[in-house]
């Protein structure tokens, strides 16, 4: 054993890393266990120069995805504003062939969306098998600002008669029996929770304001949002702690730090394709068959 | 009391008539209980009279269901052939509106649907709220023809890791979990099994190939669907039994007179609509802007 790590002691690393992060049973979690400034002793170059090899992994994998053509995925991102969604979905996914990838971004519902029930919008969207699927938000916002916020829910038009004083514990039970079914059906779910802290969300906005390219992205109504950074807690904990699952983990990133929030969702995501096995299907052309098939080709 | 029945006393009758057929229980259900020649001592020209003010009756509410906009009706129709959906569905909703009104038609899947979990196609064509919406087959064709049929079933390229033993304990648990968040999001579901015996099937096929008119309808291979009866009749009966509700009941109609079969969907139908207690909104404008609003838009 010398100074440098083996292949195989780094891999177990990388391991114990993400599953620091993985909750798949909800009883015992607590968001307020997860330090959103931590970087778990993990070196910001090394981090760094892991980018350009996750890129080409995920490629490959995406690639067998494709192939394969049987299984699908899901990659859920959930956060509050300025902890950096965007910019890690752009940096994890750059690389991969858009033939099998498609991001959605869930926004205000619009009125045709409102007409139907609340799993609709996001119903339609999902992926087809071989394919990677991103929601950047997703059917959780009815479990998170709508919780915060009730006078949206009051806009929904849903009939009194069903809104019960367990609506929040239902709408997670639905959510839930969703992913179950939807994992039934093939599917691999990872969901991300980008944890930024208050303080640092702060920062981020006023370097919206500071420089003059990022203004774009300011919104007043978001700063306002600030005050109620307990009540979102709250419904981040509790929606982590009803949803999380074997068959559709959350996993808390720390997000005060974005290349330690990036490292950890490339590898994550990368880890998670790697467990499914996956595999180029069989030719639909025996090897015996290549040599027929060249010379068919030569004189057509 | 008379030899007329009183009115009050009529609906009681039809009460009873329709409790006859709803499942809401399924542990104690048995398809063979159910008489595909039953008429429960019904009188054909009366129900034949009942269904011009059924058309009138049905047209009412479904104008107060579009007008209030909060709940939406899933009516799911489901039978062996020529047991009379098609026929049925007409029969009922010829009066409807057809703004508020769809009909969709699930055979067999397209290869876009097959890319996709199995409550893809069904869940994108769900109503909208203030709208009827009818499913002629549905997702439970998952587990009847797909059941009666493993080679279906391996068509559609789920990864073997996902397909268990139970996997239509698994099926049905999950479509159950649907139904439970549909109705939960304020949707009223009906869902239909229109009961016809194998003799009466085979009655309606011969006079597909009698009357030249009729022949467009037959197919050799709806034929050898016959000879799974008892498979179908098995799936039917494990799919209403794990599947019946109070929120979604099943109805199951003795199928083999037409008449008797369309007076029972079309009451049932009407009953329930009746039951949402469905009223026209608050106008937008008050009794006393009315006579404003009138000199406006005579100055207009």
């Amino acid at each position: 054993m010398g100074q440098k790590k083996s292949a195989s002691s780094k891999s177990r690393d990388l391991e114990k890393l993400l599953a620091r992060f993985r909750v798949t049973e909800g009883k015992r979690f607590h968001l307020n266990d997860i330090d959103p400034g931590d970087t778990a002793g993990v070196d910001k170059d090394f981090a760094k120069a892991a980018h350009a090899s996750g890129i080409e992994r995920l490629a490959g994998l995406q690639e067998r995805l494709y192939a394969e053509d049987r299984q699908g995925v899901l990659v859920i991102f959930q956060a509050m504003d300025a902890a950096g969604k965007d910019g890690a979905i752009d940096y994890v996914f750059s690389g991969v062939n858009p033939l099998g990838f498609q991001v959605f971004s869930f926004k205000q519902p619009s009125s045709e969306e409102l007409d139907h029930d609340f799993l609709w919008r996001t119903s339609r969207s999902l992926p087809e098998r071989g394919r990677i699927g991103v929601f950047n938000r997703s059917y959780y916002e009815e479990v998170l600002i709508v919780r915060v916020h009730p006078e949206i829910l009051a806009g929904q038009r849903i009939p009194g008669s069903v809104i019960s004083k367990s609506i929040w514990e239902e709408r997670l039970g639905d959510i839930a029996a969703f992913e179950r079914y939807f994992s039934r059906q093939g599917f691999l779910i990872l969901k991300f929770f980008l944890h930024v802290s208050r303080d640092e969300q702060k920062a981020r906005f006023l370097s919206r304001l500071d420089e003059p390219e990022k203004n774009w992205k300011f919104a007043l109504a978001d700063v306002r949002e600030r005050g109620h950074w307990d009540d979102y807690m709250k419904a981040y904990d509790e929606a982590i702690r009803a949803t999380a699952s074997e068959h559709a983990p959350w996993h808390v990133v720390p997000a005060d730090h974005k290349w330690f929030t990036r490292y950890v969702v490339s590898e994550t995501i990368i880890a998670a394709l790697e467990g499914l096995k996956l595999a180029f299907p069989e030719p639909a052309i025996a090897p015996q068959q290549i040599a027929t098939a060249r010379k068919e080709l030569a004189k057509s």
